[in-house]
């Protein structure tokens, strides 16, 4: 299978259409049917696959970046009677269980880029919702701060996705009902089981939508609100960076970028990933792209297609190479620049990491060679990696380093920073940390003393210990690895984040997994079809 | 098949020996293995399954009514190199999912009524494991204040389900390493992939266990720290009374109380359920059972008889009926009392909503009869299902009543009342409905207006609404519900215990339908037999 691409352009776009107007920009949801992710199955009436979640999140990324002047964006669609019909159910039906998750993983990820870019960047979003809005249609629609539904008689706000489909409103979509945008519970519960959901006064007066307009105000109810959601924003943006292309060597067994390389393992099922630090002190006017965005940019990418192009590789290890201080310059750098850019490329930063947090891969950082670089935002992998390895070198070159970036920023999702979440319940060791980190370099045993490394050894036994601890990491069940490390990873507070990936996917999940939606007679096998689903009764 | 007892007494266990000496109850596993919960498997080594946990509930429920002496309960057990090895795996490997889900979850509630007792009924515990601590043993040592581990070179606490079973230690076991003892995560993350465990020092060091003792001291620490941990209780409790058997008439189609009764109808698939309310206000003396105490009994096992033998009723409809004024007497009269047994009485109904809260069924409340009697803490059987339907009587008899008992204490698993959980952002809205409900019955008209009634309809349309909506129910898919409601109930702050329920239990329920645990040729299938698993690698 051709490796999946998640670099696109809005001049490459084929299902949405970008314009900026001031501080407005509007992206239309027009989706081609005929250009669906993989072939065999038909976009229709706006309905979404990979490929046009591909381009929301360059879409949103782009505005980010390269239109600091945009303050509101308003999403949404073209077609007349129609806002989004959801994830297309025919793709659905036709993939993988893994792909499933993983494309849901993705959905997911780009929505709360939205709620991030909102509460962060000064960037507010208007779900203008002219038609249908029904699946993971009103779940985009949810991710943004407002919804303005039309008021026609007929247009509704729906979650179809039990009663036809015999699945859950997976995309964050029963999360933010009730815990963000506060909707009664058992008025939840009514309308998750209502097919054809609800339009009208009764939308509004439930709080499934802000606002109800008629079609013939439309146009200017929407652009006068976009207007005021815009004037509403504080925060200084800019200035622009075009997003260069990344465009790695790809081939099955390596990724290879300016400042990343993964390199596969096919017959063990392990892989690598390296991490290179940057060659100069990153300056921050964006007159070229800094090594603190490009590396994170590439890492992002690199996730990506570990996630969907090598199932198989469950087990990576994650190396760094480079010059220590100058992670540490940049850091300190990014953290000093008072620029929206600069701002910008730390929340990039923060966004990666946490997709890494949310990769279901086993990561094992490992510092065993004198240029190893996990320094200020590169010690981010190894504290949010599921083990640390450290080589104890008789010159005491490996080490670690701390730098602003690892001081309270770079939160995970569940809003503790990765030294908090290492050490839980006793904040003053993370504290101790970061203070010994300020002198400099902390070498491996000491590191190890201090509760960074997992293990440290010497070089009699480093190389053993490592190669066993890789292939019986291997060796294991990959379903019971992946609930394993989505239940260690997130210690301490939820937040709509943690539960939108810990509670509700997991529950979406297992559902996928059941017959009564994906097996032979399931209702997600057979939708469009004329067989009616035969469920199994028993309820777990 | 039988249907299944949850009551018992300490005088007909067969794997547990309670004896009491002073302020310390010991409580000595000592399963016979020839007495399985079903016949199919032998229960060697003090491996569990659902007979042993149905005796250890009962016995914390006993020593918290029967024994309000006891101060410390030790957890011990009667064989001398193993402590317990956890849930018996050819049980698990046997058992449909439906069972395997419902017994985690039977035996997740008991662990957590441990930390209850602790938390609020001055009942310490402290696990004494003089010998090999293994998977379910360990959760359940991880689930008392306090855990002492022989110190004999051999006895190892351990989590091998993810190397040895493909599954997790999902009986809270990675929560609680992580979230409530704060085992560093990457220490968590080598332990748990272990099979051998950890022993000795290092399971010290690490905060695996609190004491290590040897064999020599081992009686002689164990005693002493029992009754340490027995001093420092400063909770009043008792007066004691003895609970009484239930003892109800159990037909396919019926289950009948003394003051609950449930209904099935096999062919619709759906079950009715009626609690009635008291005959007279309550007195707390404890020479006799109190309503307040023994319909919570009945309905707790009423509950627990729907999980595990009614598993084709999804759908159940909860009525009530009785005197309204008589359940807030008791409530209020329950609420006043200072002594421990009133405490305890409290505890047991704030536990039983929670069994109801995390019961995979649609729960429609339905108040229709002019006996209708949603008041007090029965009321929160109506905020604790999915919708409340209520008939608007000409007459305005039917309605709802509010006492002490909706005001904060009866919280569900996120700490939240049910009224707050109701109207979770707007807490002003569930103080109008108890400054409302002061005044007496809220007819039901008011309480769909005050956000009580999720419907209300005259009697014309009353019947046909509530007809479709328990057949709509009952016509989707069972997998999907169970997601649904485990995602809309639980609004807000998330716990230990929703941690435990909702992300540890749901990706524990999505490994258990996978290939690899519980295929042909998955890991908990062959356990035990010479043919090595065969694992499908792709990560999810």
């Amino acid at each position: 299978m051709d490796p999946t691409s998640f670099e696109t352009h809005p001049s490459r776009y084929k299902h949405w259409r970008l314009t900026t107007n001031g501080d407005i920009a509007t992206l239309r949801m027009a989706v081609d049917g005929d250009h669906p992710f993989r072939p065999g199955y038909e976009l229709k009436l706006n309905s979404y696959d990979l490929s046009v979640d591909i381009e929301l999140a360059d879409a949103i990324q782009r505005i980010r970046f390269e239109h600091p002047e945009v303050k509101c964006l308003v999403i949404t669609a073209d077609l007349d009677r129609v806002f989004c019909s959801g994830a297309n159910i025919y793709m659905l039906g036709q993939s993988t269980h893994s792909f499933k998750v993983n494309f849901c993983k993705f959905t997911n990820e780009t929505r709360l880029y939205l709620e991030d870019a909102s509460a962060h960047s000064g960037l507010a979003s208007l779900a203008a919702c002219k038609g249908t809005t029904a699946g993971g249609g009103y779940e985009l629609a949810l991710a943004c701060d407002e919804t303005m539904l039309v008021d026609d008689g007929s247009s509704a706000v729906s979650f179809p996705e039990t009663p036809l489909l015999a699945v859950l409103p997976g995309t964050g979509g029963l999360t933010r009902l009730v815990d963000k945008r506060k909707v009664r519970r058992d008025r939840a519960d009514v309308f998750c089981t209502l097919a054809e959901g609800i339009k009208g006064k009764r939308a509004k007066d439930w709080g499934l939508v802000d606002h109800l307009v008629s079609r013939t105000k439309w146009d200017e109810v929407v652009a006068q609100r976009a207007k005021e959601l815009a004037a509403k924003q504080q925060v200084a943006r800019g200035p622009a960076i075009t997003l260069s292309p990344l465009e790695p060597k790809v081939t099955p067994e390596r990724l290879a970028y300016r400042f990343v390389e993964f390199t596969a393992d096919v017959t063990a099922r392990t892989g690598n990933l390296v991490v290179r630090g940057p060659e100069a002190a990153d300056t921050f006017d964006a007159t070229s792209e800094p090594w603190s965005l490009r590396a994170f940019r590439e890492l992002d990418d690199a996730l990506l297609r570990l996630r969907f192009d090598y199932p198989d590789i469950g087990m990576v290890t994650v190396r760094t190479s480079g010059n220590q201080d100058l992670v540490r310059e940049c850091d300190e750098a990014l953290a000093k620049t008072s620029s929206g850019f600069a701002r910008e490329v730390r929340l990039l930063q923060r966004r990666v990491l946490k997709r890494y947090d949310n990769t279901a891969r086993s990561f094992y950082a490992v510092a065993d060679k004198a240029d190893s670089c996990f320094a200020g935002v590169l010690l981010e992998l190894a504290l949010g990696a599921d083990r640390f390895y450290m080589l104890i070198d008789g010159d005491e070159k490996i080490g670690v380093s701390t730098s602003v970036a690892n001081s309270g920023f770079m939160t995970t999702s569940t809003g503790l920073s990765r030294l908090d979440t290492r050490f839980y319940g006793e904040p003053a060791r993370a504290q101790k940390v970061l203070a010994r980190g300020a002198e400099g370099l902390i070498p491996s045993e000491e590191a190890e003393q201090l509760g960074i490394a997992t293990i440290a050894a010497d070089e009699i036994d480093f190389d053993d210990e490592l190669r066993i601890a890789v292939e019986e990491r291997a060796s294991l069940s990959p379903d019971a690895l992946t609930g394993m490390e989505a239940s260690l990873r997130f210690v301490g507070p939820e937040t709509l984040e943690t539960k939108i990936f810990g509670r509700l996917s997991a529950w979406q999940n297992w559902i996928f997994t059941r017959a009564n939606s994906t097996g032979q007679h399931g209702a997600l096998t057979l939708y469009g079809q004329p067989e009616r689903p035969q469920f199994q009764w028993k309820r777990t």
